[in-house]
């Protein structure tokens, strides 16, 4: 027997609607290369359903994707809500990625239509000859600003908006169709696709915006620092107006002085994003004892955020951190570190160690500890093992990617992420499973070791590998990046790490680099490292 | 093309797994006549995995519907959870109710199995000839409390309970089957039954959670004033097990010097229910002095909250009273009054106005203030219209009413409240459609004069009717209760009235009574008092 409640589809449009209906004055603010533009929920709806009818023009088919190389802005979100509200996929590139894999995620995506911030034209230029499917590119700008291009079908997005009246429905779609398209800039393989549904993404903003994950009311001010083009912008483009919260989005202003002038001048209360941006806020208010005295939250995720950032927050902007964790396959949402009773009158050190967990899911996200043969693990946080994931917002399998099974016989999606949950739900990442080095079949953490290393003063950044040892199978090697003018001799790192890890986790060798390399999302990229130094061969048995 | 996420339909029973999972000693407390139990959220899906474990050796079959008699109370609860775990209707009776309602609710339901406390045992026995499917009768108490009955197969729950070992799996029905069944105490016409879906309850659940209505974190512990059998316990018993919080369930405990002291013990940090409830509670603590330091959040709803009511519990106790609107047929939460930007930094006689209104909507409930033909009017807090509403958690049909059309052609439903709607969306409700006194062709609100009444300290309770005239149509007749000893004169309360409503307004008639009419929910039978004045022709066409 059925229940007897409307028929009514979880539709990514409709928090457009809820925002620009109950909170059609809360205000948007959008910042381009030379302006600072002040709207509105109702403008942005306006501004959507012209993208939708004009994409509908243009011959958009509903589960076409369209795809954005673009920063932060209003225009490029009013592109995501138009795109999905005519039936279409927004599908946003991420352009710090190498552009052959822009290249290679447009073809494999079949992206026909194209807008881009002007910004980015010359990156689009120089992969022309390589896209075989684009025939429309959209600058994200108005005519007087439209840089000269010979890109296919280029047009200014004023003058392509102005060719419709606006006066057009949403397109009402399955609530499993899909809406949004999102590659990973994975370490391995090529980039592969997540592709949202509606439901996913209504979904996933429901529960993200929970009391103990995002929590966001009305009365809040988002500064949004996580591009959009990373794994759904953290789900913020749909959260923030479902909660009726203010939206600043700061374009391609990610330095520590523009977040800090942003922050301070439009009274922002959270923002986010991964710990390299949030450095450059407190090496800018160190530098020039600037504050954001409004802000107050900081949601912190993509990588670990160091001990000493933690404390800086804190204790310097009386910020609090708040570890999240996700990724592009989880919706990306997956857990917060929020207080539950246990936990919520800790502090001093016991309150830093619990902050660096990643923290605990919420209702939607089924967890699992499993050992490698699938078999669940205590709860113990002693047991380490694969952190797999079950849930509505989980994904099944990848875009283009044929039915090769993705799950486990349970429906479980294996993170790739390992780690420990403690008795209270609590979950401490401490390594990806590739990036984990075994050692004479014990694991050792790369991370834990590199947090280590990092909390030297003379350490600026640290990467631990595995490296190939005729005894022991895996030992590790450390490469170091030192800070500007500092030294440090190997007996005093080794010295320094002898106290804080067990002896056998000590690196058998130790470089000192110039740079690390990165990942287009600012991670370490171990891969490369690997690939580096694979033809080392470890052969003293010695530690440093 | 659909999205290619996870299948994992949203069931009610979920929302246990993740509290007994996540939270799973977080406290579960229960009253009842002669105990209180500690529990915990691991304990309850025990309980209730045999609950439904037992209910299929039973031989109760998916869709069927499962009756309960009762009290909040942690069986009270588990049965709910044990029904809908193995695919069967939870359907709460409120033993308020006039006896012949019970009976009929009982027979139109079709309930075959009935859980009952012990205290509703000679009510149950007294309908026992009128019941027409029951065959079973679970007391839920143990052995040794069972009551001499004769009711159909009368067993202890504890005894049937332990007929079984609790090894059983939640059943995966659709999101859409039926979970639960309430009916609607209605002052017109038989009681109607509104059936709820697993998909409505969870989705209910997760926006009443948002941090502009509920906003229930792990930390919080909560006092469940609501009885159960009202409108799904306004989703409380999902809400909180989402949100990991604890859980006080005060079984008839519900008298102001019980409510002040189970809040006091346990610590409770937020509350709600009707105002008279409540107002018992600020009786008892304004004779003894107690206060529940903890509390400091309160919701609501049922009935509006008396303005002395809202400035009580702000300067005595420091509570912050939060307005809450539904009703069964909205899941039942529709609205709260949390700030907006816009309202956040009233204080004084601005901020008790706001606090009055019944708020604004969450994402997930779509409003429309409606003329009588269906037109839309205008959000200006000056036009006067029908709350019209339209959602996934919003009723469709009634139960077993066949297909009479209950929606409009936009499928919305008409909640029969009458209100505006200003420009931040906060909604102020002046009267029930069937209530409002037509005067010469102009509305009258019932509601507004009897509040201004009721703040005339001789005045304890009032209610407003239209009664027939044959120059005006309809001319308000004003029916009060005077407070022990007090006295009140026509003249006295002509002058009180006076100065704050239309002249127009003032009542053509006042009748004092020593008691007024009231439904099984708690509010005024207007009904019943139409009915007693039906007769009455009022012709002075002179005021009072």
């Amino acid at each position: 027997m059925l229940g007897l409640m409307q028929d009514w589809p979880l539709l990514c449009h409709k928090v457009l609607d809820h925002a620009a209906r109950q909170h059609p004055r809360r205000k948007l603010i959008s910042y381009t290369d030379d302006a600072c533009v002040e709207s509105n929920y109702a403008e942005l709806r306006a501004q959507a359903l012209r993208v939708a009818q004009r994409l509908t023009a243009e011959g958009v088919r509903p589960g076409e994707r369209v795809a954005t190389l673009a920063a932060n802005g209003a225009r490029h979100l009013a592109v995501w809500y138009g795109a999905l509200g005519m039936g279409a996929v927004y599908h946003p590139l991420n352009p710090r990625l190498f552009p052959e894999q822009v290249a290679y995620i447009i073809n494999h995506a079949g992206d026909r239509l194209l807008f881009v911030d002007p910004a980015y034209v010359p990156l689009l230029e120089s992969l022309a000859d390589r896209l075989t499917e684009v025939r429309r590119v959209v600058v994200l700008c108005d005519a007087a600003r439209m840089p000269p291009t010979r890109l296919p079908g280029a047009i200014d997005y004023e003058t392509w908006l102005a060719q419709v009246d606006g006066d057009f429905e949403w397109v009402r779609v399955d609530e499993n169709a899909a809406a949004g398209l999102f590659y990973t800039s994975g370490t391995t393989g090529p980039p592969k696709g997540v592709l949202y549904s509606h439901r996913s993404i209504v979904l996933l903003s429901l529960t993200a915006n929970a009391p103990d994950v995002y929590g966001l009311s009305a009365r809040d001010v988002v500064l949004m620092a996580v591009p959009m083009y990373h794994a759904n912008g953290w789900s913020w483009p749909f959260t923030v107006p479902m909660a009726g919260a203010s939206l600043i989005l700061p374009g391609s202003r990610l330095d520590g002085a523009s977040l800090c002038e942003i922050a301070s001048r439009h009274g922002a209360t959270v923002s986010g994003g991964v710990p390299t941006v949030w450095q450059g806020f407190l090496d800018h208010t160190a530098k020039t004892g600037l504050r954001a005295p409004a802000l107050r939250r900081l949601f912190i995720g993509g990588s670990p955020c160091p001990e000493v950032m933690l404390r800086a927050f804190a204790q310097d902007h009386g910020i609090e951190v708040i570890h999240v964790w996700g990724m592009t396959e989880m919706g990306p949402t997956g857990s917060a570190c929020t207080p539950t009773p246990e936990t919520a009158a800790l502090d001093g050190p016991g309150r830093i160690a619990w902050q660096q967990r990643q923290g605990r899911v919420p209702f939607l996200v089924e967890l699992k500890l499993a050992d490698d043969a699938g078999q669940a693990l205590p709860w113990d946080d002693q047991a380490t093992g694969n952190l797999n994931v079950r849930g509505p917002c989980i994904v099944r399998r990848y875009f283009g990617a044929g039915d090769a099974p993705l799950l486990d016989d349970d429906g479980y999606f294996d993170t790739g992420d390992v780690g420990t949950i403690d008795g209270n739900g609590f979950i401490r990442i401490t390594d990806r499973a590739k990036d984990l080095i075994k050692s004479g079949g014990e694991w050792i953490s790369s991370v834990a070791l590199e947090n280590v290393a990092m909390m030297h003063p003379a350490v600026q950044e640290a990467a631990a590998i595995a490296v190939r040892h005729p005894r022991w199978d895996e030992r590790p090697l450390m490469a170091l990046v030192l800070k500007p003018g500092a030294t440090l001799t190997q007996p005093e790192l080794a010295e320094h790490l002898a106290t804080r890890v067990p002896k056998w986790w000590l690196p058998d060798a130790v470089v000192f680099v110039e740079a690390l390399p990165h990942t287009a999302t600012g991670k370490l990229d171990k891969r490369r490292l690997r690939e580096h130094y694979a033809g080392l061969l470890l052969t003293s048995g010695n530690k440093i």
